[in-house]
């Protein structure tokens, strides 16, 4: 299964590969990325189907969300679509695979990087490097695992929610309160990369107020089975089918220190 | 001039191409990351002081501060050291030149991306594209310019102060009070790549309370011949041998917009 939806997600990743440079000084040029995310997103939903005849879909694009069968494809054909109208790295394939009420696979690809980030329940998280042009292995996947940095030693990915700038205040009170008790700060502009990063030992902790399953469903068995924690702001398990905000870690006790410094703030 | 500083600094690269990924676990590695720095440091002043036998050094590493010539090689060998140690993408070589009280010429490689940004002055600001392993040119070197985003549109670059968590709140609130009127926030990590990144139209406002000059110097040359503003918090022109705090824009209104919510703020 792992090996037929590489083909589709590297094969759907070549709908991106547009030069983004000519057209980004425009203004207005949302439809020219919405254009891309849906055709990704056609393409990865005609071909997921036809490997997995009983499954549905939750994707980000046209209001797909169909939960009556036992397996959901969870996808989200670019996350970090600005990033990918601006050419900026981090801007990523997802598509995750829930069955029951569990994430079963998880992939999340990076085109301008080549990192093709995956992972199965209970076999571990991997990192594979493809080369971008013609989509073959450049290095082998590798086994990849949260890093064993000390919470005044980590990274924090983290935003100020771009989607609901109402609650920047609440999010910029928990960012302020971390940022003396850890290294630094990271804002890439993308959810399920920065998870990956954390997944892979680059960065530590992980907070972001209001996201959408499309957004880390993929990347949350990935981060997971890597030996991460990650949970909404309650600290209850991700559903990945409903948004909610996100508390990741490298460790448990990083995560709960982070948690404890999200719940002075965070009231449900 | 600029081809011989090329080919310096293209192999100092290769000084830096070391697996990150096989040392980033372990804490405290900061004297591993230090000696490829010092190693960087010493390659390109050796180099460029063959090339350029009458000139002084203002460098990151080892208090090297020789201001007493006319002209002077201002050096940061890894602009974003902590990225380098992580395997993090924006981790840069910045080299500039400094003739008199002016910039001359500025060079920021970023060896993970390939990307080679130089400018001299009056000539323009150019992007090389190198391949990463054999450092020979991918893609020519092409002009770049600023974007002509609007100012609610900008994505801004910005940092709370990672060496100076005792002005993290006067960074927090205009950063706070930014954010409403503008798309969204970025922190890569390092200042002379997010200043290329404005350069060339990535991103269009850069904000940062406190930098060396070797963090800015050449990238800010880059940044002015590619069309845009830069100044210290004042709203003054950078000398690029002093420390100081950065504003920076793709247009002089966007510039002025951001100066003025640092004004305030912000109290000399």
């Amino acid at each position: 299964m792992i090996e037929k939806v590489k083909e589709i997600v590297l094969e759907a990743s070549r709908l991106m590969a547009t030069d983004a440079f000519e057209i980004e000084e425009k203004d207005g040029m949302a439809n020219i990325v919405t254009s891309s995310d849906v055709a990704v997103q056609d393409f990865l939903c005609k071909h997921l189907a036809a490997i997995l005849p009983e499954s549905g879909f939750l994707c980000e694009e046209k209001d797909m969300n169909d939960m009556s069968h036992e397996c959901t494809w969870i996808i989200d054909p670019i996350d970090g679509t600005a990033n990918y109208s601006r050419g900026i790295a981090q801007s990523a394939i997802c598509v995750g695979l829930r069955k029951g009420s569990e994430m079963q696979l998880g992939m999340v690809y990076i085109p301008i990087t080549g990192e093709l980030f995956f992972a199965e329940k209970g076999k571990g998280a991997y990192l594979e490097m493809i080369d971008c042009e013609t989509k073959t292995t450049v290095k082998p996947a590798r086994r990849i695992n949260v890093s064993q940095r000390s919470f005044n030693n980590s990274l924090m990915c983290t935003a100020l929610p771009v989607y609901h700038k109402e609650h920047a205040a609440v999010c910029s009170a928990i960012i302020n309160d971390t940022f003396p008790l850890i290294n630094d700060l990271r804002r890439f502009g993308a959810c399920a990369p920065e998870l990956c990063y954390v997944a892979m030992g680059r960065c530590e902790l992980y907070f972001e107020y209001i996201l959408s399953p499309w957004d880390y469903a993929a990347a949350s068995l990935i981060l997971t089975e890597a030996g991460g924690i990650i949970t909404d702001l309650e600290g209850n398990a991700v559903t990945c089918v409903d948004p909610c905000g996100l508390v990741a870690g490298n460790s448990p006790d990083n995560h709960r220190r982070l948690l404890d410094i999200v719940h002075k703030h965070y009231r449900k």
